[in-house]
């Protein structure tokens, strides 16, 4: 069994991911926007890598049934419906509509994972629905890879700790003995050992959560800190993301 | 007053660097050989991105002065004098000598450093002689990264202990309160934390640690575990990595 925390996804190419399960994290903000918009009716988010190429993914979908979303600098795209914080995909805004959506890293780290066997958007607001499926992936796999975002190519400490939390309630009984980790997952775990399941410390602690403060983002740090208030398990294939029905299960 | 941690060289350009003070930081075991070497009493280390530039460096030096060293995969280059081990690095092998080396991470970790304000390779072996460059840029600069050299673009956690202790023992009284840290430093201090002044034991938990003991090196894991046996300030500049003499001192 083996379980790798990779901290920013230019460290992986699409072959070190190949056949793997990979848990995509994004905490600030872009995995839990995706959780709160699934669990609030969207019927999908679509990944774009840019502005421009998200125009051109809302181009071939009906006007009325998408939205576009995302954010520059932390700052809503001109010209798009919404931004990135959580709290803007409310049901009003989002249920039955096709979300287009392009991040400065969260979306880029999913596109990146493509081609691995199964991608699930993870972060705080649906933390023990996406632990519960990696559990399944490792038992029936016997390997996960959790992928941070991270902030432009360097380590997130906000993503670094979800990754902690996650490897830390994956582990079997017996613990690092039964379980092979790389370097990423034992310094993850270090700093879930510290923050304990105090999410809104890590948050708070991390640079990009300052900044958020500071831009005035302070609820969204609150939202993305709410453990399992959005209890959806979003997937990612054929470049949609959507929530997994337990009636698809097995 | 600010420190940075990174955990890989792709995670920082040129420009990231610049007018900056950089300790590049490769335990096992590059900037360990490269101040066992000066220590020893090579006249210049030269690092090389490839076997090839290694072989075309060397050409152009006197065949008696030069010593080509350097590993792929942990062995060394077929047809090199040396590999990596530091101990390979004895007086009787590299006094009075300009070693040519490339390895497959700590040598690329020091070239993408290049254009930075002063760049100093940093191991366990010359740790308190680092710390004291180190302190003394920071007190006249304000500013400090440490460039942990990774394996193949990942985290290493020898590397971002080694950075966990540099960074804890350059904190100002007060701590992070009086200085400001990226997320890289945030963490790295948690493994400083966790291991305290244990080398050996961070060194024997990193995947590369474990790998080079099975590959029959414990004996060099020692080596890199030993703090301050080979108190030499390495400083790379015009592509040669000189031991800084204490008479150059302002």
């Amino acid at each position: 069994m083996r379980i790798d925390v990779v901290y920013a996804p230019n460290a992986v190419t699409p072959a070190d991911l190949a056949g793997r399960t990979v848990v995509v994290v994004d905490v600030l903000r872009a995995t839990t926007s995706i959780a709160v918009a699934l669990a609030n009716g969207a019927k999908a988010v679509l990944p774009a890598a840019s502005t421009d190429e998200a125009l051109r993914i809302a181009q071939n979908l009906e006007r009325d049934a998408v939205v576009l979303a995302g954010e520059r600098k932390s700052v809503r795209i001109e010209g798009f419906a919404l931004g990135n914080s959580p709290a803007e995909f409310s049901p009003e805004a989002v249920s039955g509509k096709t979300i287009v959506m392009t991040t400065s890293n969260g979306t880029q780290a999913l596109i990146a994972a493509q081609g691995a066997r199964e991608i699930i958007a993870g972060a705080a607001v649906n933390f023990s629905t996406v632990a519960q499926r990696a559990r399944a992936a490792l038992e029936q796999h016997g390997d996960l890879v959790i992928l941070c975002a991270g902030g432009d190519k360097q380590f997130a400490l906000e993503d670094a700790f979800a990754a902690g939390r996650l490897t830390k309630v994956l582990l079997p009984e017996g613990g690092l003995r039964r379980v092979t980790v790389n370097d990423g997952a034992v310094a993850a775990l270090e700093l879930a050992r510290h923050y304990g399941e105090r999410w809104a410390r890590a948050l708070r602690a991390s640079a990009h959560g300052r900044e958020l403060v500071e831009l005035g983002f302070r609820s969204d740090l609150e939202m993305c800190a709410a453990q399992d208030t959005h209890p959806v398990l979003p997937l990612y294939a054929d470049r949609r993301i959507t929530a997994h029905r337990a009636s698809n299960e097995g």
